[in-house]
């Protein structure tokens, strides 16, 4: 892509929210930030805007680049600006930084007031209603009655689907890409060990490790590593990796032997040198608490009978974090409540992390779904 | 089963060999010994004798039970004893610890001659090719030229399929159950999350912690619990776990609120309660390590056109850590060198672990491939 297609230099915005948040958990903050970005223009009729809901490691800076770190582009980029599926000559985009998170909302790491001290263990986990929740009280100062679209994938696909339940009239169009229900058992396991990483690291002094000058790196890096592994298939770390030697012989020690190895350290090493280990924790937990049927008996059909939003779901063939299955899951429950749901399975070999690509097939959906819809 | 099909009261037996073992690493062991259990009786012309290698987590323990802790089963106990698929009435059956093991052989917990201190992180790396060798020297003091079969599963199974290479002339029969030709990248990936939990643990000690008086718990915990996520397969996780809760209600903290969570610990806190975590880094390098085909510039086929064994290949249909395709690979290969192959592809939904199973079909083949040996 050309330049012409980036929205180029943006900067982030925080909005200050003093009135207090009751969570799902049932504690209350008293008030809060959210850092967000927006690309576009917002319409005269405010009708234009599409929110874009984020991941478990992503954030708020969605597309575009910052004038004093050019390099630190966008984590969906390659979807969002002028020309591209999620077309900023047409919306308004907004993206935003989840409450917990650690990209500058308020979370975990943030000054609690009423201590003068980083929040640490005291900051409440806080689920995907608490973001919709949030989020909500940022489209109302921007002054969006309701959005032309909420998109997000994996973690970011269920805040999607969950805004189309807890706020049906705020949204036309729900996109949620490589995404699920609710999490499988095997979900949990894998959330759960990288979790134990990080509860086990001795840095990691009970949440509170800002006090101690550290943070707990060991854990954090394992979280990643064994997170990683789930995001990529199987079929493409075979192909990409296969069991190609790092220097060509088997070193008989525990250095790296296998270049997979050495991937898979960097990937951890460079995520616990910036990300949370607080956001981790209270972010896997969000993924593993969303469940909107549980208030229905385990009934899908019946959760999602609220939602009136127009549907895109999109699953990938060799994701087996978000398998397809699940996403079916929700076209069937839709589907029987009668409502319009377009569902596209793209054959792409690169797992969960697919809906992160630039896929050909993936961004044409993309792009002729948003392209249909009316601002 | 009743007691009549059990093999009963066993005790473990050791031999030591005092000829120096030259590894595959270079290494050389001046000496070592080897744990062994033997059950049922070896017949007049030798010709009974059946070898069960075991996995990651096992021993020379296969069957029957100890005089003085009776709850200390046989890890194959299911399948090993009179009346059973490994009938100790017709076989005299050799189970082996192997070496770098922690249940006895010689291993890194071990006191190493030369310096008078456990050997640590100055025990070598030892492979499946390793393993073999020694167990040779093992059946040459047992006095057995000629195995009836070799039977083994995952790990295990490797080391049947290098016994066929390295010895044809010794292995009459081959049972590879639920095992693979080599690792695949992703294989290779969870074990070294697993090497990197253990080696980043505060109390590894590079490989010394014995002399500290500690052990790397947290790193063997985690190990494990990632390990076992992966022998399980995602639907009996689902069908046994689910997204059922511990106490009924979320806890909005860190504590256990699924009993997936509850399971997984509790596996993780036995397993670093009693496992060596030097033995543990050894045996997933064997497992990375394995690849007969390496040599034979990737061609399995020729690396397989040694062995003169005839074959039995058992998978499982849910086995996503070594998939019913790895066996296949084999089966094919063998094929091509018009090698004698029986494969059965069970259908049962206990993932990697189902080798360890009393499942019906599973015992039925493998009960009636062995009953079909002439010894």
């Amino acid at each position: 892509m050309s330049d012409k297609h980036s929205v180029g230099v943006v900067s982030p915005q925080r909005a200050h929210f003093a009135e207090p948040i009751q969570l799902a958990s049932g504690a209350t903050l008293a008030a809060y930030d959210l850092v967000y970005e927006t690309y576009g223009r917002l319409n005269a009729d405010r009708s234009n805007a599409v929110l874009v809901c984020h991941a478990l490691s992503g954030s708020h800076h969605v597309a575009g680049h910052y004038a004093d770190n050019p390099k630190n582009v966008g984590w969906w980029d390659n979807l969002v600006g002028p020309g591209k599926p999620l077309d900023t000559d047409k919306f308004f985009v907004v993206g935003v930084n989840n409450l917990g998170g650690c990209y500058g909302s308020t979370g975990p790491g943030s000054i609690n007031p009423a201590t003068g001290k980083p929040y640490g263990a005291d900051f409440p986990v806080v689920t995907v209603e608490d973001w919709v929740e949030s989020q909500a009280r940022l489209a109302d100062r921007l002054g969006i009655n309701q959005w032309a679209a909420i998109i997000g994938g994996s973690l970011g696909g269920m805040q999607a689907l969950q805004w189309s339940l807890e706020y049906p009239e705020r949204v036309r169009h729900a996109l949620v890409i490589a995404s699920a229900p609710k999490l499988t058992a095997q979900n949990i396991a894998f959330n759960e060990v990288a979790r134990q990483a990080i509860l086990t690291d001795p840095d990691f002094h009970g949440g509170n490790y800002y006090e101690h000058g550290v943070v707990p790196a060991r854990g954090l890096r394992l979280a990643r590593m064994v997170g990683h592994i789930t995001y990529l298939s199987d079929d493409q770390m075979g192909e990409k990796f296969g069991r190609q030697l790092r220097e060509g012989v088997l070193k008989y020690n525990y250095d790296v032997d296998f270049e997979i190895e050495s991937y898979l350290r960097y990937q951890g090493d460079k995520f616990a040198g910036f990300f949370d280990a607080n956001t981790y924790l209270i972010t896997t937990k969000a993924l593993d608490y969303f469940d909107p049927a549980r208030d229905f008996g385990g009934d899908l059909k019946a959760a999602l009978a609220r939602a009136s939003a127009k549907f895109l779901l999109v699953s990938f063939t060799t994701d087996w974090r978000f398998a397809p299955e699940r996403s079916r899951e929700m076209v069937y429950a839709l589907l029987h409540n009668n409502r319009e749901v377009s569902y596209a399975e793209i054959d792409c070999n690169a797992g969960h992390d697919s809906f992160l690509l630039d896929d050909a097939q993936y961004h044409a959906v993309m792009g002729a779904y948003l392209h249909n819809i009316a601002v």
